[in-house]
Formats: C-alpha cells, sequence, structure tokens
C-alpha cells in the first residue's frame, strides 16, 4: 500500500521536476529579488517592505494573505488556499526575517549582504539569461538559506503544481515569521489572537538545514535552549596588577574557576541533575536514530578537530541530551591592548540546550544552584560597594528567555504520511528524532496542541547566522519538488 | 652616632625649607613651564623640545649636560655636578617622558593634559603672583606625579643649597630616561654604550608614589614583570551552538579549566616550581617588612573587597612574591551581542610578576610547562588543520619581553646612608624591600653592577598612567627637601 502510494506521488512529482528544469532562471530571478530586501527584524520598515513583496508574490499564485500584526513588530504573514470539501489543513511555517549582518564581512558578495551574487567554488558567476546554471554553484545573501529558500520553493512548487494542472488535495495555510531571528517575542501572543484561522491538522515547519550528507533530512522535534549570563567581581575598578597582584581577588580567575567547575574535561556536565528528568526515545525514534549516518569522522576532518566530547557516542547522539555551552567570554583586553590590570570583573554568556522531558527554567535553576554552591552570592543586579564588602564571591546572573524542547512522535499517522510524501520526491530520508539547534516550536506544542513536523532544505553547509550565507542550488531544486510532494499530500 | 649625623643633616635642611618656603611661586612656575611641553615618548620632536629646555634649566644651575642618543628615540639627558676631590658619586635617574593621553578624559584640565592645572579639593584655583598656596592643593598635568616633579625637586634643592652657600659633598651626575613609559626600550643600549661617564657608587632612582599612609617610602627594588599570550582551540570556525553543542569541544571551556588549573581558590599558584627560588629576605628587611603600615583593611574598603587573596597575610607580604595574573579573557561575545555558537577559540593574556632569584624566562618555561602537563600541545604559531587534526588540545603561547627583579640589600652601607638623608628630611620612614610594580632597574644590577636604590616623592593617589595626573603640593615641598638630603649626603 505505502509502495503503491510512493510509487504514484512521484509520478505525479515528475511534471514538478520538469517545470523547474525549465524555469531555473525565473525561479533564481524572482529569488534575487527577494533576498535583495534588507530583512533584520530589528528593522520594522525593511520588514514591511519584504512583506508586501512576498504578499505580491503570494497573490499571484491565487494565494489570499493578510498580516497578523504585533504592535511594534514585524507583521507576521498569514496565507490561505483552501481546497472546497477537504477535511485535512496542513500549515506552513516559514520565516522572512534574517540575523543581524557585519556587511564588512561578507566577503563573497563585495561586503554587501543583500547583494545577492551567484558563485561558483572558485569565483563569481554573472548571472545572465544566458548563464548554464551548475547546481553545485552557490548563491549568497542573508537568508538565502535561513529561511527565505523554503518561501521560494514553495511558490516555485505552487506553479509547478498549476502548470500541470494540479492542486493540494488537503486546504493549505501558510504562517510566515517576521521574527524567527529575533527569538519569535511575538509568535505566541500573534498565534493566541489568531487560533481559529491558524487551526489544521499539523504544521510543517520550513527551516534548518538538511544532513550533512547532503541526504534529504525530516526532523520529528528539536532542543529548547535559554541561557544566561554570569558576570563575577573583583575590585571596584581596575588595580595595578603590579602593586595589587597576589592580593586583589582576580574575577577572571573566578570565572574560570567557576565555568571549569561546571564541566568535565570530555564535556559532561557537572551541574547537579543537569540530565534529570530526559525523556527517552520510543523504539521507533531509537531505531531511526540507530539508521542516521555517522558523519563524525567527515565533520572532525571538517572542522579540524582531533577529538570530540563524550556526551554521546557520537554527534546525533549527543544532540538528544541537554547541554551547556559557553557563547563568550570578556574580561579586561587580550593580545596588544592587554595591560598590567587587574579587570574589575569578568562576564561569560552561556547556553543551555533542553530536551524534552526537561523544562527550560529548571535547568536554569539548577545552573544558579550549582554557582550558589561554589561559594557565590547570586544576584541579578550590579552590586553596589556594600554588597561587595559583604560577600566574598558575587555573581550577577541575568536570564534570556527560552523555549522547550518540542518533540513529535514518530509513530503518529501524519508523521508516517510526511516521510512517505518526502521520500516520494528524494528517495530514503534521514529521520532525526530532536535537531540539536532550536526552533520555535513550542507555540505548536504548548499553544495549538498540533504536532510538528519540521522539513528543512537547506545544505547543512549554508553559513547560517554568519556571514556568506548561501544556498546551494541544487539543494533549492530539491527543496521545489519536497514541496511540491507536501502540498499533494 | 647616627643620631648626631641624623640631626647635623636635620639642621643643615632648615635652610633648605626656608628657601623653598620662599619661592615656591617659582618653583610652581617652573614646574608649569616644564608640564607645558607635551612629552609622549613616541613623539621624538616633542621629547627634543622637553630635552632642550631641561638642559636649559640645568644650565642655569651649573649643572652640565649632553644628551645621549639612540638613534630614532628620544635622547636621554645626561648631567653632571662634579665635587672636586670626592671619593663618592651618587647617580640620580629620572624621566621626563610621560604615558599617552586620552585629552578627552581629563576633566581637571579642561580636556587637555598639558595645560597645568591648579586645583583645590573643589574647583581650579588661578595661579597668580598673589595666589596664597595651600599645601593640600594639586597641579594637575601629565607627568605632574609621574615624573617630572623629582626634576623640578633636585633644580630647587640645588637652588636651596646654592642659597645658603652648601654644595653636594660626593660628585652628582644625572641620567633622564626619555622613555621609560614606553619601556625604556634604549636605555640598555645608551647605559652600555656610556658605561664610562654613568660610572659611579650607586644610583637613586626617583620614580613611583610615596606610601599610601602618605609616610615618605623608600623601595630597595620592584618586582620585575613578563607575561604571555595563551590561545587555544576549537573547532576551525564558529559552530551552531546547537546544532553541534555536546560534540564540538568548546574552546572557552577548556580556556577556564586549564587556567582554573594555574591557581587555588586562594591564589596561590599551583604552577610546578613556580615559588621555586625566591631569594629570602634578611633579618634587616623582615623587620623593614612587619614595620610597614598595614593597609589592607583601608584598601579593601577602597576597593570593595570582602576577601583577599592568601599568598601572603597582608599586601606587603603578598608583593614580596611571585604572582601570576589574568589581565584578559576574550572568546566569543557576551551580553547582548552573544551569539549561539561554539567559539573557534579563546584567549588569555596573563603578566607574571617575577622577584629576586627567579629569572622571569624561567618563570615563563613554568608555566608552559604547565600548559604540557594539562595534556596541550604547545606550539607559537596559528595552528593549521593539519595541527589541529593532529594534537586534541592546542595552546598557542606568545611571550611579551620581560625585566628581572632588582632587590638592593638593606644591610649595604649606602642603603643605610640613604635611609638616614630621607630620615633627616621626612622623619620615619617606610622601607619597603621590593615595590609590587616594576621600575626599569634591571640595566643598573645586570649591566653596571651597581645598588639602587627608589626613592619616590608623588603621592599615591596621583592618578599615574590614567587622565587628571596630579601632584599634591605638599609632596613637592617634601620632595625638595628630600633632594636637598640626598644631594648632602
Amino acid at each position: 500500500m505505502i509502495g503503491i502510494t510512493l510509487l504514484l506521488l512521484a509520478m505525479q512529482l515528475q511534471p514538478a521536476r520538469a517545470w523547474r528544469q525549465a524555469n531555473e532562471h525565473a525561479i533564481l530571478r524572482e529569488f534575487i529579488d527577494l533576498l535583495s530586501l534588507p530583512n533584520v527584524a530589528a528593522n520594522v520598515a525593511d520588514m514591511r517592505r519584504n512583506a508586501a513583496h512576498i504578499q505580491g508574490l503570494f497573490d499571484k499564485r491565487g494565494v489570499k494573505t493578510r498580516l497578523l500584526e504585533a504592535a511594534g513588530s514585524p507583521p507576521a504573514i498569514y496565507g490561505e488556499l483552501l481546497a472546497p470539501g477537504s477535511k485535512q489543513t496542513v500549515i506552513f511555517y516559514v520565516h522572512y526575517d534574517g540575523q543581524p549582518v557585519e556587511p564588512e564581512k561578507w566577503t563573497m558578495t563585495g561586503k554587501n549582504p543583500f547583494r545577492p551574487t551567484l558563485r561558483s567554488a572558485t569565483a563569481e558567476v554573472p548571472f545572465t539569461p544566458e548563464t548554464k546554471l551548475d547546481p553545485e554553484w552557490r548563491l549568497y545573501a542573508r537568508s538565502a538559506g535561513d529561511d527565505k529558500a523554503p518561501i521560494i520553493a514553495l511558490l516555485a512548487a505552487l506553479d509547478a503544481l498549476r502548470a500541470a494542472n494540479m492542486a493540494p488535495r488537503a486546504n493549505i495555510k501558510f504562517l510566515l515569521d517576521g521574527e524567527e531571528e529575533a527569538g519569535s517575542p511575538h509568535l505566541g501572543q500573534i498565534v493566541e489572537a489568531n487560533k481559529e484561522l491558524l487551526s489544521g491538522d499539523f504544521w510543517i515547519f520550513c527551516d534548518g538545514p538538511v544532513h550533512q550528507t547532503r541526504q534529504q533530512q525530516i526532523a520529528f522535534g528539536a532542543r529548547g535552549s535559554t541561557g544566561v549570563h554570569i558576570t563575577v567581581y573583583g575590585p571596584n575598578k581596575e588595580l595595578h596588577s603590579g602593586h595589587y597582584g597576589n592580593w586583589a581577588p582576580n574575577p577572571a580567575f573566578m570565572l574560570a574557576q567557576l565555568l571549569a567547575s561546571m564541566k568535565d574535561a570530555d564535556g559532561r556536565v557537572l551541574v547537579k541533575d543537569f540530565y534529570k528528568g530526559v525523556e527517552p526515545l520510543s523504539e521507533t525514534e531509537k531505531k531511526a536514530l540507530a539508521a542516521m549516518p555517522n558523519v563524525d569522522e567527515t565533520l572532525k576532518s571538517e572542522f579540524g578537530l582531533a577529538r570530540t566530547e563524550k556526551v554521546g557516542s557520537r554527534l546525533e547522539e549527543a544532540i538528544q541530551m541537554p547541554s551547556l555551552n559557553i557563547r563568550g567570554l570578556s574580561s579586561g583586553a587580550v593580545g596588544a591592548g592587554s595591560r598590567n590590570v587587574i579587570p574589575s570583573e569578568a562576564t561569560a554568556s552561556l547556553d543551555i540546550r533542553v530536551v524534552k522531558g526537561i523544562d527550560y527554567r529548571v535547568a536554569i535553576e539548577r545552573v544558579k544552584e550549582h554557582i550558589r554552591a561554589q561559594g557565590y552570592y547570586v544576584t541579578d543586579r550590579d552590586p553596589d560597594d556594600a554588597m561587595r564588602r559583604r560577600y566574598p564571591r558575587i555573581a550577577k546572573v541575568t536570564v534570556r528567555d527560552g523555549d522547550n524542547s518540542v518533540r513529535t512522535s514518530m509513530d503518529l499517522e501524519v508523521s508516517q504520511m510526511v516521510i512517505r510524501a518526502v521520500e516520494a520526491a528524494r528517495g530514503p530520508v534521514v529521520k532525526a528524532p530532536l535537531l540539536g539547534g532550536t526552533l520555535p516550536l513550542q507555540v505548536f506544542d504548548e499553544v495549538l496542541h498540533r504536532p510538528v513536523i519540521v522539513v528543512p532544505i537547506a545544505n547543512h553547509d549554508n553559513n547560517q547566522h554568519s556571514h556568506n550565507e548561501n544556498i546551494r542550488l541544487q539543494n533549492l531544486w530539491d527543496g521545489i519538488e519536497i514541496m511540491a510532494a507536501l502540498l499533494l499530500m
């Protein structure tokens, strides 16, 4: 039965591929125009220009759109394409904002992250109507991979289906978030205010990369994340390290000792109960995990690593577990700018990843409790001199807001349906119980109580969140076929 | 015998005080003119203007001067005032350059560090021939304390002696360094090239502050200093902390663990043999150290500290020992700028203070050996991918040049002579075996093999090396009497 469905679906997708092959230039042109619009969420005016442009693109495909507003923030874009009489509703989530940029680092685009640039492995390629496109070329621009590619893939898939006189069998809805890279601060509010509009059977979450082997991947959830900033204190002003070294406590050493107490040499977290409560995987999920390609050696080579941490026996296992990461350290100055001082304070920013079964607020409390257990007085404000003279060790701990982990069971019928659709387009896929990175899935789980399944299309080496972000053309082409398959479910 | 000498000397100093009291305005006028000349060592043209001006001031007092040149750098100024038939030669070291300036921070001088400004505790005081000078007022300008004050004090002392028909009994020589704040990079070369000219019995090193209690202080040496920059490595580029956290080693954690291994919670250095070789203090020095005023509680209150490190039982003891200090930490980004990455590297800059008996090069080797003992491959270059894939832990360690500690025995006859002279002028003085900070004393010890004794005159709160540097007038007046006493030794 499944075999026949797959075959049918695969046959139906033939016209989608043909249409894409005949229209690559037009698709890329549309993508380049979209990527030319700066889309950092903090710039609401820029985001409204993006939203208007995207509404225009959907309009052309007969998708009715409207903006869902939250005061003072970029709007979310809602779209719908209803199938009269259908009982099933699938909702696609994409985001149209991108990470902040440091233009001077964008060496592949002439230092302009919003000048989309086509490149071979070695050089820029002029994009003209005559250009013969190599699928290994990449298009560089902010959001090329994360997350405007799925928007273009969905639009092209709609075109392809229409050209083949096919239409989605289910009601299709779209929700385009305008501030995912800012942590989707209003998504919960927008969803709460539009529960009826956003009702449906399940969500397809289009974000993230495919597997490092370039095999297509479906993920059934993601780790949650939160974080803390920790500042510890020495003297109330920088002191001369000659006159006072050996006497005034050095906050950089204090911070080093505090952080060193949190993890062992192999990366296992030593914070009490840090791993307590992790919800175990089902048999289906364990089998899927075991079947995931082992990319440890490839990645170690790629990243220049002679060893890895030992929380899991390999990467895919490791990211099923909570993690504690230092994002950054700062105290005084280093290198040529360093001066002979005992710094006044030292700061570390950490992120915490949680998995199903551990609330992020609980994880934060465990870290705070650990800091207290090292002899620190924990506060959330800058210490004044009275506080400094009272407590030998003070840690200011401020907390980032967080997300919990969401994990959709692979055993659900909708999970199996999505697997079948994607495999029809792309053959056997990698099925990941949890992605390591965090996605704003929480609202679908905790507010709408609907399953959410992540179908990414970008190449894993898309430089997401960094400079020189890019999409490999083949990933875009594959993405179009995947979206066509999902629209036909 | 000593009592009688002291009394005699004190009587001889009466005319010096009277002369100073009658001539405060002229002294201050001369000081203001000198401080008006910008004197950052990097500007050689400025420094030559200072040198010519200072030569003029010495000429007026019958001191013969010449410039000692080193190519491309500010000259040193040599001066001499020989006492025919005398067998003793005393050489005074002062420096006439000042630290670089950030004019906008000089709030006490109208944002011009070279506009000497007289101030009461609350306001600027116009300096006119009628101004009645309060000894608690301060004169603000770059080098007011560090280190043009001793130049003016010496000149005024020469005037005072001449007015009283007295003359130095010993041959007096002067060496004025033009690049001390730049680390005296040519002092060794200049001294080597002028060994004959600079021959003498011992050196008086006029720099640094008096004791925090405002009591006069003599220091018989200073700690040496050097330092290392340590960088440890994670993946060869920043990685997403969600996708790779728990798997890719985090260099910030590695650095924290490495640094934490170097010191215990009370600040004692755990590097093997770090304290080995410290030359013990003599009984005289131990007694002098024990007699130093205990300022721990005052300073703890001033600096907002509830505890101190435990290398010595109090500050003065602690700075007789080697120290290891973190000047700065850097990895990724912290606070609002932090991103969800595993940083690619983490750096700490450390300074090492050494005391008599430990060569700074040995101290550096001990730290390097410690790093190796923590499992690191130590290199002095950036690792390439082959090196990264070969060694699980890599530390790039680069070394700053250094100075050894110099400590002149308090038991030497010249030491006792200097103590007697200064006590004749100022009563009981604080005698410090070693200053915590580093001074360029090494050349006198290691090249000329002559004793060197540090006689500072500036107030401890002179904002040395920072903006709003100043001298308290009473410190200048006291300095004149001290210099007169030293000239009469």
